[in-house]
């Protein structure tokens, strides 16, 4: 599956920020709401002064390595969540009413499916992944198959007019999978890609490092290929983030990405496709180890940093509101020489 | 004029925490709004599920020392951009716009009063403090005004059913008082205290450090006493500021602070009444030298480290709707218990 990836059109760069120097403020006053306001209007263009239609898309699933004593939660949480999500009782829920913007929870392959609800999209791709120290997570086929989902999801989505995308995840045992792809596809050193999750002890943490290193050494060989690479570490739920990040930056859509797990996902579309970078924004910076370094690899600079590490699209909901607020600002602020003020 | 002020009840705070770590999400997870919940729950009470008729209360005041070269922008900038206010034209209005929040301008004493108008409130102390190197920036009979000014104004607020106010200022040369105050009031190295304010030249950032430091010498005396270091080093913009606060925590309302001026108003009215700190939630983390040594000085953890450096009030209207959020993961989110979880 290729996609076909323009970077946003930078022609405008120039001009987009003499207009954001030119507001009735001291020039870079308002810190990264200024960045973020370029990013959004390089992405949208000149013209189009409002979030249309944005959407949560929260990916689930299950991973093989979760039955291999890598976390405290029991497997079986990833289907309660889900369950708590449709429902509507989930922290995330919460954040996107506060934030309004609706959800959608893409099960992308958890241990038992779920009956029909109109919240849930059916991409499964299996029950769990593979436990990916003894083999590769995911075929190729596989793979393939998440991303061909995410694709006819995204551009229904863009067909119905929605202009940004905020992704997050729920997946027991994803943080491992997460620290192995950042390990393969950084080079930044091991110890820095492996953290707490959310709440490990000792002898937890000692079987996610061992996990991770035996994942590592096995795969060896398809870890240069970003793509055998997500298949041999991966999720479904990674993959699903990937493949949705891929078809919102061919369609030209903003990408809001939340904690580090999606965080991974927007690096290994980075590697997949380098264009996809452009229409990245980053939410936050977690409490994840890898959290941090992983953004400085991306040269990314997050909104807020206040030590979140739910996932669940919690940080990508939180800071929706800033967004408008940039967006707002540069359409809506006068300039200074209509006041006829120099700042 | 006395303030009669307890600090929050803590005697739920066992209780509230308890009730955080409980929900449904790992404990701890959710950082910052997970602190900034139990700080809004301990003063609006257990069972307070929202935050009331919030207001922008936007302080302005002219300053004598602006007339002294301590800033690349002239005096007459304050009165200009109080009309922005006004207006509903500058950054300010935009993001209050955005967090649902109406604003009010504060002409505390602005070199030209301003029209009547329904956003106006008029709390003229005269047209400008005095250049405080050379004299007491104001009488004690000015600011006693000055709180009595703003007590009233919470008063009004207070009965209509308001429980949380957001403070914000403008005056040119407030960041030299400001300043000024704050190496007055923790006896931090002078270095720390001074910043570039919007934006100073090596000449006018030598200028503002002489200024300070011969503000500091001629009223070494009266130092000792918030009070009298006040008027001795304040603006009218800043005592009107340290009112509010004073009054709003008298009626235990929430009080959410802006940037580097806004938090040293906060410093003088927790040093005239200490009780007052624990209805403060500070909103951000600024650009300017001196902001983050006073959050610590303080033991402030800010929502938002977003680089601003606007004032206005911007940063706590950006930062409000997290308070909201928090507020409502507490009173809504459900408890793992119920969903059987334990993360």
């Amino acid at each position: 599956m290729t996609f076909n990836i323009s970077p946003p059109d930078d022609a405008n760069d120039a001009s987009i920020q003499a207009h954001i120097d030119s507001r009735l403020k001291p020039p870079g006053s308002l810190g990264t709401l200024e960045t973020t306001a370029a990013t959004l209007v390089r992405i949208l263009g000149l013209s189009k002064t409002s979030i249309d239609s944005p959407i949560m898309l929260l990916f689930a699933g299950d991973h093989g390595v979760a039955f291999e004593g890598v976390s405290i939660v029991d497997p079986s949480t990833t289907q309660l969540m889900v369950h708590q999500f449709l429902e509507g009782n989930a922290a995330i829920n919460i954040f996107c009413r506060q934030a309004g913007l609706p959800l959608k929870v893409i099960d992308c392959g958890t241990l038992k499916a779920h009956e029909p609800h109109p919240k849930l999209v059916d991409h499964r791709l299996g029950e769990k992944t593979a436990p990916f120290h003894r083999e590769p997570a995911m075929t190729l086929e596989q793979l393939d198959a998440g991303f061909d989902n995410s694709r006819r999801l995204i551009d229904e989505l863009h067909a119905d007019g929605c202009n940004l995308i905020a992704l997050g995840e729920m997946g027991i045992g994803n943080t491992t999978s997460a620290s192995a792809l950042m390990a393969a596809l950084t080079h930044l050193s091991f110890d820095m890609c492996i953290g707490a999750g959310s709440g490990v002890t000792a002898t937890i943490m000692k079987r996610k490092q061992d996990i991770v290193q035996l994942g590592l050494q096995r795969h060896a060989q398809a870890l240069q290929d970003p793509r055998l690479a997500l298949a041999a570490l991966g999720g479904f739920e990674i993959v699903g983030m990937v493949g949705a990040m891929l078809a919102a930056a061919e369609k030209g859509m903003v990408i809001l990405v939340d904690g580090f797990i999606t965080t991974v996902a927007a690096l290994c579309a980075c590697r997949l496709a380098p264009e996809v970078r452009g229409y990245l924004i980053f939410s936050h910076c977690g409490d994840e180890r890898g959290h941090r370094p992983l953004l400085d690899q991306l040269e990314a600079v997050p909104l807020l940093d206040m030590g979140l590490r739910l996932g669940e699209g919690s940080g990508a909901a939180l800071a929706l509101p800033l967004l408008r607020s940039a967006l707002a600002f540069y359409h809506e602020l006068g300039s200074l020489e209509e006041v006829g003020l120099t700042l």
